[in-house]
């Protein structure tokens, strides 16, 4: 059982600030953030009372799981059961305003998450309560008064405790054993899709994951001119084969126990040419400069400039295509979370915020370089913590 | 470019049934249903009009691979862009509103999907829109009519096209090239994780997932006592070890290109116990006698019936813990996907209705076993879809 007090307390502090007497979230990284148990298909609902109490309703098959990972009271409801057949909303119902009800929130003032979110999978197929979850509650208890409070989460999720950033520590070196498989992968021939299938099992056969109840991920592999793609919002692993002289970026989004690494490496299939050795030379200055860049009282938006510049004066400003980074941990790849590491960011770098520093070159019809890490502010700078 | 005027007609009449002038989703397998594209980060949004125009306002990122799968018309919206930071919301509205003006749906009755759904996993994150899609465009639009069509779009779902049967056993025989190695890779001493990594690298280096612009999903292994805990919801890899004499039960939840298998089947370490062969006796016979049960018109709850007798005839009734199966395709796992195959279930099995067919015996501590097909209802009976 997992207990996070420097989270807890952090969330009290926000709720107080946004003068908050409960939060009611049903997104799996939301309840992730608010008791530390990250749900496994969704359905569950976290509740936490401005007195500190923290309440998970959840489906009963995730009771073992959830009692592993959180000390928050756990109220679990049958979703599917031979003898009868509830929709789930109605299955959820009792349980839900049994709990709202013992907490005394008939009157209280609520947050809900209502707008536009990321949500990393954490199963093949998750729960969308779209709007049923707020639609309920406020019917549930129409004397309450309900305010968004998508903003205090997603500033909460930004800033990672000593806790967290030790389990991003850790994911990022379970990720770590797929990208050692790498270069024995790069066979000039193979087709992406077995190049990131040798990959991805390195990683999930690591024995390194035994350190989380949940360790996965998915890693993709764009090779030669599929590599200059990879400067899209989403990656995506083709059939093309490797050919001597490719580029290959390699990209991982994987996880401990749902909170998410954003990696990547990018590899010559052979020796590189000199113009992918000039590429590496920006692409490593300018991170560089980006962590040198980096400390607490900071604007995002001066981290992106000092990568930007170096990648300017190498000649690769257009060819950097996107910001320099964005925040990491609670989603696998969002560009909107907190820190922005962008150009017009208005964002300011506080202890403890992580997020990813991704310098690249991209040249369509050629080729794709993206050195791609986890970072997190420490009291005076950066920790890498894909230092590996 | 994939057209499927089966499904086109399908969807104008359900509209026209339920009087509705326009049909607007952002979720990405309703998406898929309405325009045949299956968005990658979500964030796309499909707009259908009883006159037949199909729209979809999506992330300019994705704008190549859309085109390959619909013919609809196509309205990117740039989310991130260098020069400027914009919620993706605000990204989104302007292309969206001009769209909703340009359909001339300013007082139409508009359907919405607003209750909880299952979403399959289409990336590593996804866009969840919450309450705010529905909320944007009725701002947008005050004057019309909004109702929920969320029984409309699920029933659809339910009913595949003779172009989605095609493609969901296209997608089943890639599942079982990753089934195809689980007998090699059913080492005694090897962890459940490894067994899973190497069956999940046969699956996804399979030549035949050049068959779709998308291949992908995912295969867990349970051995042991572990594999009776597959008769939860979910399916969880762990990091036990194999031994001689153990149940192994392999599940897999795969894609192809937006369309979803369910899949189980289970081996054992080593020659089966006399017990073992009882439990496969008995689930041979129930999977026959719901497969002879299964035509067009029948309830769904006979189905149902037909396995489970054979399961208590053999004395596994208690073990026997979940309903028969669930609609499959649209969603990953999802069991209250139309049809559902529970002994309470109303439902009529139509002509065209996919849905796993999944009889099992679960005992606590000692072990478990389950097949699990996919399944389509012909015009006068069953056709399985993962026959190999």
């Amino acid at each position: 059982m997992r207990e996070d007090r420097e989270r807890q307390a952090r969330v009290l502090d926000a709720m107080l600030g946004a003068a908050l007497d409960a939060v009611i979230c049903g997104s799996p990284s939301e309840v992730l953030l608010l008791t530390g148990y990250w749900p496994v298909m969704g359905g569950s609902v976290a509740i936490v009372t401005g007195a500190g109490e923290r309440c998970i309703v959840l489906p009963a098959d995730e009771m073992s799981l959830a009692e592993k990972m959180t000390s928050a009271v756990l109220v679990p409801y049958k979703p599917a059961q031979k003898d009868r057949l509830l929709s789930p909303m109605e299955a959820l119902a009792a349980p839900l305003a049994s709990t709202l009800q013992r907490l005394g929130l008939a009157q209280a003032t609520v947050g809900l998450s209502i707008g536009r979110g990321m949500q990393p999978a954490s199963y093949a197929v998750m729960v969308e309560f779209r709007a049923s979850l707020a639609e309920a509650v406020r019917q549930m208890q129409p004397n309450a008064c309900y305010v968004a409070c998508d903003a205090m989460l997603e500033h909460l999720q930004g800033v990672k405790t000593a806790r967290e950033l030790e389990q991003l520590r850790k994911a990022a070196n379970v990720a770590s054993d797929g990208f050692a498989a790498v270069e024995k992968a790069l066979e000039p021939g193979l087709r992406e899709a077995e190049v990131a299938a040798r990959v991805q099992a390195a990683f999930a056969s690591s024995p390194r994951g035994e350190e989380f109840e949940r360790s996965y991920g998915s890693f993709f592999c764009m090779s030669g001119p599929n590599a200059a793609l990879a400067s899209a919002a989403y990656a995506r692993t083709r059939q093309r084969r490797l050919e001597e002289g490719d580029l290959v970026i390699i990209h991982a989004n994987t996880c401990g126990d749902g909170l998410w690494t954003d990696l990547t490496r990018t590899y010559t299939v052979g020796p590189p040419a000199a113009r992918h050795r000039e590429m590496r030379a920006a692409i490593d200055e300018a991170r560089s400069a980006a962590l040198a860049a980096i400390h607490p009282g900071i604007r995002a938006s001066e981290v992106d400039r000092a990568a930007r510049t170096v990648m300017e004066r190498h000649g690769f400003g257009e060819a950097f295509k996107h910001a320099t980074g964005h925040g990491v941990g609670f989603a696998a790849a969002n560009p909107d979370a907190l820190p922005r590491i962008h150009p017009q960011s208005p964002d300011i770098l506080e202890e403890g915020m992580t997020f990813n520093i991704e310098p690249a070159a991209y040249f369509d019809g050629y080729g794709g370089m993206r050195h791609c890490d986890v970072v997190s502010v420490t009291n005076s700078g950066a920790d890498v913590l894909s230092r590996w």
